[in-house]
């Protein structure tokens, strides 16, 4: 059996590859052996080897571009021989909204242009993924690749989870082969499945009754490991009208094991839970806007480093930034990033501790500290200590700055241009009724 | 040895089974392996199976009630047959005042009534067990049962560490059965036994030279998994009387490997580190009840959602909430739940990063936040900023605000009346003989 | 083979030890299988009883002194035979440096004597080592055994990693006995191990392919764990000139695995990562210090407790505190050890979650919090809330504040004296040119 999956390997990559390349790993072996003997242990160890997929079959013939990390070897490089893995990795959320973690745009002549294989094809300027996160932009080079990248670099790298010379599955069917990305304050799955019913009996009964990662989110081994989520794990939200066919592909995966009626009334509380938190955080993110229409944020976007994609804006939406901020934005941040998911991402995995202590406790906790700081910067702003842009507003009359908080939301879009013009009819009526003069 | 077990398993099951029942398995499962596929594979690898207690044996035959979940498989069920282990449960903290985390008496008709079997038999509305806990009454129902019950229910449900169908004992010999529940902030036995001296010794060499939980607490297969335990893990503190008793208990414990001076030294030590941490926690609690006293909580409990069991007061005990209060009180809710809990688990555990860092250090740097919360709380109250419900003491008055907080102290009852008159008159003195008039 | 090694240690230990000493099991076991029965069992099937080293080899013969703890195994009694490890062992971070961790020359009569073994050579007054942590002589006693020396009596304990009475070095060779001390908040290594590439290959393919602390660490069984380190864990810096030789062994080990190029690469990252991240502390600690040199901070050095080793001054260096500060002082605490630790540790260590969630992120989220606590310190202080140490300088006079800052800048050493008078003379020119009068 595995000499007949070599052999079919062996002649699927003779079939594939350009002639001449098919004898690599004998050129390459006597030097490499010293200078990178890992990689060839692992090459020798693996099922490539036992096919006779050499070197070249990946790294390409041309030395000096591999060494100059043009040749790399991506996940299109893996789909020519794997290609169903390829489709099922392109069409989950590992293989697309990824490059969101990625910033190409940034100052490149001090960035190491090896960096750039990760979004261009070698000798094109046209990136090949829209750069989106806020937060990469503001990383040095360094923390970009070692602590961004080294995740979000799996949807152009098999090697992520493969490894890069091993074809051994023991690795990408241990649960801590997802772990090193799974995990943490933004996202513990894998602590919280650890945990959890799934993964103490997987520790003390084995894979076939405990289920781990793989089981329930690569079924039957698929690589689109996205199936039958319904909340994305980041980026936009599927379309509503895919919702019942993921959740039924969902409750599929989960009747292999539990009665249908459990497993759906267990979804939905994880629903309701996530509806519940949202509401909290929603309730914060007002907060946050309601300082920031009377300008009492500390600092104001206007006083601060403009945010790398907006400008000098308040931005709490996916892009939010966890630093050149005021306190407040940064309770809020932990919040949505931190205490939302790990909250919600704890119902789903049925971890209580996750669900509550760490999520929901914490979501309820940074609320509280919100309302305080809120409550502080009112004040402030009461005793004439708020923002110097503030001194547009004249102190102490609290019916225009009542107006220019109104302006300021309809400048951001938050209500309406007839919604603008009826509120502020209403406080100019209220106002002259009191026998006020306005400007 | 197993067939004798098994023979002795069925005819006890069979002598206490009403005729008819016995039978059971073989009707339901032509259904449920297409139903509930884990449930029928566990049940039939287990040596219930092996003794032919079949499914009606614990669920009954009436399919209607099952299904409404009106047939609960709870403790008393197990207890049928398992009665030693049933009352050694009964007795043990597992058993008792974990229906503290209960709470049937939350608006019942927005709840699902099948929640309602953790608290009431079938056909009865006196609830089976007091509800306690104010922290569960601000749940929403799916947090209830996500959050709180996933671990409350271990009172009436045995299943929470052997799992609902299996009787393998592996399970339930795995530190991990009981890492479900004991991890996460507010007691993380697990964590810090994982990396103690006997977690990891537990690891390189096994159970027989590193000791799991199970070998202290529930010593020679007990299911008092308390004992010996001086403080309780949660709940009302044990009679003086019976201390030394527990103790000495604890002791033959930990004797089985250790000499007794050195256990003696280290359960010691454990208990000074218990007081020393409780001091910490009580000057917090007492900076926090100074500034209620003086109106400059903010918010006060007057001007906030009401707590669930108390109503518009300060609560700092076992029923302390940890949301819609002040800033400064969910810091001393984190210091009592969570740097406490860490500190002197981590102290009898013997996990100097537990007692330290994780205890001790946050312990003390929380106690630094919560002096000057109170010092900026303080200034905002002679400022005129505090609670819109101190306008009633003139604003400015020293003499007429330490007569106020005096007797606030005095309602709440941490002061005699005896020692109120006292104070007062000397407050009066004091004022008069400075030629001040008091209303 | 083995018998070869029994039989070597047994001539060697024959050869080291008093006569009569050989002896000693026979005499010590019939009473400690009752009183130690784990410590007796553990060495049965240690190579200790195998090569006939007995109790007294280590323990000596006085059963006074050896129960008063005057009779310490420390890691000198080991070295008689184990001369090559106890060399390498003081070489490194574990034998020099750690003793910064204890605190004997605090108010000894309050203390148990047992406890002076850490420092003091029986007999002796002198101090073996000097006593540097402040942090340690705020702890109780108790706190400095359970919390402090459990780890730091590494320096003369060799029974912290290898356990008092075993030999076996599967023991010593699982990472979890590192996991022991290098865990938790200041420095979590295990954890950034066990989710890193290194640590995951480790759990699914085995130490041949996934290294563990030891394999890096302890190149070739070296018990000199600094070996390679650029950046030492902590206490006084290496050498510059050392720094290079440093690095080429760390490379040595790195290429046992991995490509030069590529070594020489992540390494370099993880360096500049340590470089950007020293930033943001140093950008903190200036704040903190600005605030001090306003007397701004709340409290004041002065208003509080003295510092153990240095009085009434602010310490913001290694020998900073967590207690008896302000709250920015504490969030700086948090920022230097453990923030910092997490970034740095987690890029050399290659673990993302680490550098950037646990390391960078907080990092900046919490010079977001001191920036804001420094902008409502100095609202505070302009608002004449500050301390009453301030009251030397009169308020709103600006000019004088900033002469003030000035002196204080100068008189902790910040500036030199001719930077001071050069700084003044040109605040002085600037005061008279705008016509206002000074002292």
């Amino acid at each position: 059996m595995k000499t007949l999956f070599h052999l079919t390997l062996a002649v699927v990559a003779a079939a594939l590859l350009p002639l001449g390349q098919s004898l690599a790993a004998e050129d390459c072996l006597p030097c490499h052996r010293e200078k990178t003997p890992a990689a060839v242990r692992q090459w020798e160890e693996s099922a490539h080897a036992g096919a006779r997929v050499g070197c070249a079959a990946c790294h390409g013939v041309d030395h000096k571009a591999i060494e100059a990390g043009e040749a790399p070897v991506d996940a299109d490089v893996c789909g020519k021989c794997h290609r169903k893995a390829l489709l099922e990795h392109r069409t989950s959320r590992h293989g697309m909204g990824l490059h969101a973690g990625w910033g190409c745009t940034r100052n490149l002549p001090e960035r190491d242009p090896a960096e750039c294989r990760f979004c261009h094809r070698k000798g094109s300027e046209e990136p090949v993924s829209q750069v989106q996160c806020a937060r990469f932009l503001k990383q040095s080079s360094e923390m970009g690749e070692l602590g961004c990248n080294r995740c979000h670099q799996v949807e152009n790298n098999c090697g992520s989870c493969h490894g890069n010379h091993f074809t051994d599955l023991a690795i990408v069917r241990d649960p801590a082969s997802c772990a090193k990305c799974h995990m943490g304050p933004d996202h513990p799955q894998w602590e919280m499945w650890q945990t959890s019913q799934h993964g103490t009996l997987n520790g003390s009964m084995g894979p076939a009754v405990g289920p781990d990662c793989q089981r329930c989110h690569m079924p039957e081994g698929s690589h689109d490991v996205s199936k039958g989520l319904t909340a994305p794990p980041s980026g936009k939200p599927y379309p509503e009208e895919e919702l019942p066919g993921r959740r039924a592909e969902m409750l599929r995966i989960c009747t292999g094991c539990h009665a249908p009626a459990f497993a759906r009334q267990e979804l939905a509380r994880g629903d309701a839970v996530r509806a519940q938190s949202l509401a909290l955080v929603r309730e914060a993110e007002a907060i946050v806007w309601d300082l920031a229409d009377h300008g009492l944020l500390d600092p104001m976007p206007e006083e601060r480093p403009p945010h790398p994609l907006r400008g000098e804006v308040l931005v709490t939406d996916g892009q939010m930034l966890y630093e050149d901020t005021s306190r407040i934005e940064r309770l809020l941040f932990k919040m949505k990033k931190f205490d939302f998911a790990k909250t919600i991402k704890g119902a789903y995995h049925q971890n209580p501790a996750y669900t509550h202590w760490y999520g929901n406790a914490e979501l309820k906790m940074d609320l509280v500290d919100i309302r305080a700081e809120a409550s502080r910067l009112r004040e402030r702003g009461e005793g004439g200590k708020a923002s110097e842009k503030k001194v547009a507003i004249p102190r102490g009359k609290k019916d225009e700055e009542a107006l220019e908080a109104l302006k300021r939301k309809f400048e951001r879009g938050a209500i309406s241009p007839e919604e603008y013009a009826r509120r502020k009819a209403l406080l100019l009526d209220a106002f002259l009724g009191e026998g006020k003069a306005l400007p």
